[in-house]
């Protein structure tokens, strides 16, 4: 799907337009801030990129594929950066990424991407309510769309958080196999997190080492701010990282305590009962014991039970272990 | 709250002010230097910052915000700075942070923080007991801060190490789940700090490395030792780190350690009483055995467990197990 | 064996050529672009590297022996280029590893190979087929070869990825010590192929930064996109290598998951079947005992045996071991 | 403490004063080459320092300071110097860390300690007998002092080895909770003398860097020892560092040992003794059974568990756990 | 022991000297090229290096004693290197390094090492046999020398996979304590091992950046090689050092296995005589049991427990323990 935004700086005019030969004509004029979005392109649409804007064959490649590393390359008068983003998950795992794509130019920005995305539709909103914020150039433009494809991995974060909440219950009440299983998906989406991420900083600070975006003061600040995020993301999965590990030790160490009690359980019946065993065992043998022909060896074989019993169960109360 | 300390140079005098449009009046007088604090700044007080001082949208929204990632950014003719505080917590977590920001400009500096932070209530008593140590500069007043800002995390530290001792003492009397909880949370703890700290020190040689900080000769001693000191956390924390998991294997080793002893006991009642009943059973047979007509055939019985006993003590104390 | 494609740059005419002495001659001529291939080269195919076209004797070695690390040199008006590339493997391990060298000038391109490398073969009938691709020159060339190299390395990711979850599927039904021999052989693999992908990654990064390959802006996009493609292998490898270690930590979480069982279950008999044993041998003594001479002595027994049987499953159930 | 050596370049002559004026008088003649040494300095003595040579107040009172971080800070016409020294340590722990602290000029050299140092000694004697060394000026008498503090780590290092040797035998005869205190307790200890090695090496290359240290090329290679000789005692800390965690493997490996040993004998003891009991058990039932009646029944019986114990015997043998 | 080749590069001459008198006048003759090998210098011998070459007494110091770091110096109009090289072990551990020395100057090569080294003898029959090779200049003798110092690792890496192979198949056959402390002293070789190559590679590239040993374009690929065969080096100790970590891995799981095992055994005979105790015991009471008076009451209690048995073996069999 094609939506073109055209803002005239002199006029202060948004228009919308729909027609691929308008827009490459609109973009010759410098005096217009022009903002191309491509979701979902069909190929005829795909062909616009190479043939009618006359970008590199693997930038438009990269752009069009999905799967590709995060990316920035400049080419003489444009810049091409690939970055991922975040898509809406439905449910299973928590993250699920997609990828944004932007080729920008002097007075123009062309957007690529396969997926829906909300921070697009966002400022789509925003810009035809202030179209005004499109006189701070294309730069500002790009500033706002990162903004928002950053402030969209926040809320995976919360998912997160909210996972390891739930395990950490279920740790202490029941350990299962399952909770375990749970712990390693969470690990895993983490580092998959992370390393996206660490990519997307890595092209952004690709970004800001190249002169042609450091342009004015202004562009500047507004890397250095999205620049901050990311890293304040990465702060954060790290955090979350962390406690992750903790949760596998909790478990381990909960398991192994669950292990402990049950030991402690068979030591304790076994050395309350095993001294019973013996006992009844002696008067179980076939000699003539003078116990038999006293008035109350039958009781004087369950006291000296009860005896045992009790003295065992004072060791191990002395011991701990019950 | 807004609080302002006006120094005049030329007559060594210090006054306080309260009214803000006389505050913007003396900033741009350089023969003064202008201490301007805003502690949980109103909405009002915010916008001060932005319309009567002119800093940077982007970094009066940073101050005004918590939960801001450190940072140092430099605009023409004033420096921000943010910085991440300890605040004062009354129980519980060990580690609760803050945010401390500035603004730095030649001849005046703005301090913002959302909580009371007693290093700001000290230089003021300072300044205000002494002035002329306003002599010194903007650097002077911002070292002064810093410094305290710094100090702050040493008390926490002493928490840590409390901490950590009342741990090591539970683990060898009686470990359980809840020391290692602890341990769990220490752990955390410790490495948020080292966040924190580590976090600090990059911004604070960002803030080196700049060479509007580094104008005078003093200045840069001044931000060394102050390098020096959050060094000197870090090789704290690094050791405190170290000993948390120290503290977790000392646990682990703990428990297993009492494992093998319920299983030594176990052992040993298993094979000082197996044999036991071995002989009873062997004398609960109906047979007409030779041993039921000896006169001593039941102390012979007896004597023949007795030996075993000794025998099978004798055995798992050269195993070292009894 | 010797293959060499001579393509006139003027005439776009692709010729074969057989004859040593024939290649030399034609190399002479800046006009053509010539692809000289050896395939196992014969000692006397070897010799033509050093004497005929004059190569360093270092970088002939190294090309002709099996088992080098990845380099790039340059020597003034040629470069030597080592890589390590996948060979085909019939079973077993996954992994196996082979080399491909070349020499790298401005009209030609000399490519030396130990075994048959299946995109040689691909690259050779796309020229065929479109001789004026050769027409974008020697680096063009060598795009198109290293494309086809790292091209190669994913079929393998895709077999670790089917290796990964036959042995995921194993752990979880029934874990045993063949199936964690088989995660330490991935684990070393997988290691084995990192080591291999970050070497030809440094010898991409080494020739980008050599100034005779970056001449031209086309070659320095062919160079980014295969460095892209490295990196985005090398991220791949990382998430198996975690995948690996996730596996691991599952297989023994696992096993000691069923240790746990075999616990509890010892536990359950002991429990139950301990005071059987102690009731049955309290009247198996042989003392007078009242019991013996009620009616229902004898079921009284029994009823007491089932008591306690309920008794202590009910005691089990409320401790969920059983 | 204060000692003043006075060497004068032209006379070779050497004279020790007392009188701090004294000392303040010969520093300003650049013929004499001059040593101050501080030892536990009184707070006279201490004001000499800042009042006297003039030096920066920082510096000043991080060489009064116990416990600070190594530093070198450079000041126009003198450097101060900062390392950690091992103090002789009594008994108890291994390490003991004080501080050295040395203010060097062109023509003489303050150093300050708080505790007695054995290598001031050794250079003080050196010079008193060879007073021409003092020719080859402050760098090498500097060389001579830093070689003596680093010369003093080499014993500590041997203590480490001697202990380690200790704890291995233990881990081998008799593993228990103390010996893994005792690795827990090395452990850190290795660990914050990497930490004080590190910090110097830190210091050290910090001060190499530095233009006025390098001014004769003598000076560079005296420096450049010293870094071998630090580099080599990082690199056996490493190595001893390596070994504390291969005994505590060893020491985990040594106990899960003992705990197998024990239930292998309690396996073995279950299985050889449980057929007796169930043969014992078989013939005390009440049936009238015809082996009662057997002639050699009881022989029988006794021959029956003979042989259960010698399969049973055989049965441990085969498995090897017995 | 003294041994010096001087070969004249205009005659082509080699000759052998024995008087150091005679080698100090030949070194200023810059037509020759001359190597200088001290093999064990006695102590006159060593004197002649800092007396007779005038080498500098840090340099000489380091050459003559053992144990020291890997180190590239450069004085002026000669260069010092010393690296670590492997020497001949009889038994016992894998890895023994000695110390290599070398002195390179415009004209002449002075090599100094504590112990046979064979590369040394290898040298100096190559070049008696090919005299011309010293045409190439002390640069490519030094670089010979190098490459044997180099191979001479790689048996070593073959007697590593030697002992690694021989301690896989004993896990898998018997896992005992003593596989374990090899592991460990493998552990500990390879360690040694990883650490003395890389001193060596940082010598090598600190000697590659220095300008005087690049003076030439064919000295350049020289070092080249050599730091490549280093590299490869360190990546099969890398290796190596990770088969090691499995293999530990590998003890571990099959100590646990086995410990499963016993673990299993004992549940099954457990599970399998409890029930038949319980029985023989209820008709081992004392009462007037009904089954006493059956015909068949004994073939009755007989099948009780063989029906028990039976089911007992088919439950462990449908968990998998037997």
């Amino acid at each position: 799907m094609l939506r073109v935004l055209v803002y005239d700086n002199q006029t202060s005019n948004l228009e919308e337009m729909t027609d691929p030969k308008q827009v490459l004509t609109a973009i010759s004029d410098t005096q217009k801030t022009i903002w191309v979005d491509l979701t979902k392109p069909s190929q005829e649409e795909a062909k616009l990129l190479e043939e009618g804007f006359h970008f590199h064959a693997i930038a438009v490649e990269s752009a069009l594929k999905e799967g590709e590393r995060p990316k920035f390359y400049s080419y003489g008068n444009y810049s091409f950066l690939l970055m991922e983003a975040t898509a809406a998950s439905n449910k299973g795992s928590v993250v699920k990424l997609s990828q944004f794509s932007a080729f920008i130019s002097k007075n123009y920005l062309v957007t690529v991407h396969q997926k829906d995305v909300n921070f697009i539709e966002d400022t789509i909103n925003t810009i035809k309510s202030e179209p005004e914020l499109l006189n701070r150039g294309v730069g500002f433009l790009l500033y706002n769309l990162l903004d928002g494809l950053i402030a969209n991995y926040f809320p995976i974060l919360d998912k997160i958080d909210n996972k390891l909440k739930t395990i950490e219950e279920r740790i202490f009440q029941r350990p299962n196999q399952q909770v375990l299983n749970e712990i390693f998906k969470l690990r895993q989406e983490i580092n998959q997190m992370r390393k996206s991420v660490s990519n997307n900083l890595d092209v952004l600070s690709l970004m800001m080492r190249h002169d042609s975006m450091q342009s004015s003061e202004e562009n500047r600040m507004y890397l250095m701010d999205l620049y901050d995020h990311l890293m304040h993301l990465l702060d954060m999965i790290d955090m979350y990282h962390d406690m992750v590990f903790t949760s596998m030790d909790a478990y381990l160490s909960s398991v192994s305590n669950n292990m402990n009690n049950i030991m402690k359980v068979l030591t304790a019946i076994t050395t309350i009962m095993m001294p019973l065993t013996v006992i009844t065992g002696i008067y179980g043998m076939n000699f003539d014991m003078p116990e038999f022909h006293w008035t109350y060896g039958y009781v004087w074989a369950l006291t000296l039970m009860a005896v045992s019993v009790i003295a065992m169960t004072l060791f191990l109360r002395s011991r701990k272990w019950l």
